[in-house]
């Protein structure tokens, strides 16, 4: 690998950049992306940033039809004394080559796409947002392109890095949300895809969510796919619930996205002290300790959201309304911490930040 | 509906067609394409049929992350009498149908859509091959394709219809395959998209596969994702077991793909007064019948092979042979029947056959 490089085309017709307030998630792009391709024997080769464009794909590439793809979604931020900062990226791409390998897609060299991503991310600076929240989205995506209709793994990929300035997600401050418990759709099962982040989970997610939003309920609270009692995640966060002074998240059980949000308030948690345990937790459980009057906070944990405390949870008929409908406070703390750390407002002791900054251009 | 009309641009550098002897399944693709594009308010619009050309996408296209598509699949055949002959195509543009359901895409009309069909495959008859067991691969399929990183139902659509020679599925008789109980992966669960034709049930299959291929098995029998037990489906066929004088399947319990070849040999069964049921069973229930004496025939249908004989299963370090690795008696009356209906050999006399004549061009 070490003769790897990545070339550059760069693109002379600058986009003209949103207004940071207008910022919609997932709307609007950058200049530039990065491209590598697979194939065999060759392997990952022809690493590039070109200018942001359209891809031109035979009909028959097997991501159109038998869904071998994966993706992966982290964020650069832009610190108060300017730096430009990644959290944990190499989680990211540890999370994409576990992606790939229950997808039966070749494994990337992790610390090359990671370069290359700070290279890409560098190019386009200017188009990380600055106001409060704001931040540019990395949507690193691998999609199979073999023209070929069989049910196989494909011996044709692309590696696709694209860029997209996000708004605040709190811009009227943190409210709570109403999420809906389901019990009748299945995003994922043991032994199915659950741990990946491959599109099929999220295509599955769809309908529940069709469901549920006609309710105003804003996400889906998914249970177990075998038992439908144990509590599993929430559409794009892990979720948390203090319960009589500990902290619970379930435990990995392998149809659980393993979330670096996740991951990173568990060490918070620790590192302060506050217990935490990562266990099965069943929905007859969580309402009984609601009952009891011991279910003191609920919040779910994604890259999008950092934190995002739950207000009611609605279940089977009944509804549990969690602190008040107010923020509690560990999710308080956990949000301005982490965001803190994200944005260089607060010390980083554990490590987690990446600050990406003009390099020598990858080799 | 009625102004729609399907709009032709011929394809002026006809493709070379590659020779019958060497075709594989889904590799080459005719001359033409059928294109038809979705967005809100319009609807459906703009179908047309053009040269067979690469798709040109924004590498935000939904379908690229989120895994919202659905796709079916369906043979053209040439008939003895030189008829251009389609097997029930209604029932796969109403499955079509009953994923785009599942995956929140919007309906398609699908008398439009049949006769669309029918109109590409006159236009690239030339393509159909003629020699025994030969046909045409038609494969629609719909995928997602506003440019959106958000996880919600794509408000842009693109259903395309390719069409691909391919060869005879037996080349060298029918010889009964060997098929391996899988115990750890799951494809689907109910709740989940198990009954709808979507790549993420497919992605979501490849490790098993690529696992049980190295043991030398060409396919795997999936249980139920609940308790591992029952029998569902094998990777791209229906299944069933003639156990003591009667063939049975599983039903359709809401993981499992509606097959229509699965619903013809039941058709076909009854009207031959052959016992036929459609129920639960456990690889428990099937072992023992095997341990009995009673398990006379297994086989998988499917458009692809119409009828495979499985000739061995693997289960829990267990081996189950089937009818000393021959084609067993039902098996092969119902591919000689099902087969000779399909090229017009044999009559008809369930509707079945809907032949593509030189029609007026849609309108
Ligand atoms: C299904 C699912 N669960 C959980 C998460 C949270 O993961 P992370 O904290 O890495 O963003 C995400 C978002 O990435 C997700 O898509
Ligand atoms: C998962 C699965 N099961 C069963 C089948 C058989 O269905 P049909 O008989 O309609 O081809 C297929 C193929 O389409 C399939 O993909």
């Amino acid at each position: 690998m070490e003769e790897w490089t990545v070339k550059v085309e760069q693109s002379d017709n600058k986009k003209e950049k949103p207004d940071t307030e207008q910022l919609e998630f997932g709307r609007s792009f950058t200049d530039h992306m990065f491209v590598m391709d697979y194939s065999e024997p060759v392997g990952w080769h022809d690493a590039r940033i070109v200018p942001y464009q359209p891809l031109t794909i035979e009909p028959s590439a097997m991501a159109f039809h038998y869904g071998q793809s994966v993706f992966e979604g982290m964020k650069a931020y832009h610190a108060q004394n300017g730096d430009i900062q990644l959290f944990r990226p190499d989680k990211n791409l540890a999370r994409l080559n576990h992606s790939n390998d229950r997808l039966c897609i070749p494994p990337i060299d992790e610390e090359f796409v990671l370069k290359a991503i700070k290279q890409l991310v560098y190019m386009d600076k200017e188009w990380i947002p600055k106001a409060e929240g704001t931040s540019l989205y990395i949507r690193p995506f691998i999609i199979s392109t073999e023209p070929y209709l069989g049910v196989a793994p494909s011996h044709h990929y692309k590696l696709i890095v694209i860029l997209s300035p996000v708004g605040a997600y709190y811009k009227e401050g943190i409210n709570p949300v109403k999420i809906a418990v389901e019990n009748h759709y299945v995003r994922a099962v043991k032994g199915g895809t659950g741990e990946a982040k491959t599109g099929g989970n999220y295509a599955s997610s769809l309908k529940a969510q069709e469901v549920v939003g006609k309710q105003g309920y804003s996400q889906v609270l998914w249970l177990d796919g075998v038992e439908k009692k144990y509590i599993e995640e929430v559409g794009s966060m892990n979720v948390f619930f203090k319960i009589n002074g500990e902290v619970v998240t379930p435990a990995l059980n392998g149809s659980i996205l393993s979330g670096i949000t996740r991951d990173s308030v568990i060490e918070m948690l620790k590192y302060w002290d506050i217990p935490v345990s990562e266990r099965r937790i069943s929905m007859e459980e969580l309402y009984q300790a609601y009952l009891d009057g011991q279910l003191e906070e609920a919040f779910g944990t994604g890259t999008a959201a950092v934190i995002s405390p739950i207000g009611e949870l609605a279940w089977e008929g009944k509804k549990i309304h969690v602190n008040e409908g107010e923020i509690g406070n560990v999710a308080k703390r956990l949000y301005d911490t982490m965001s803190g750390i994200q944005y260089g407002k607060v010390e980083d002791p554990f490590g987690w930040i990446v600050k990406v900054k003009e390099a020598a251009p990858v080799k």
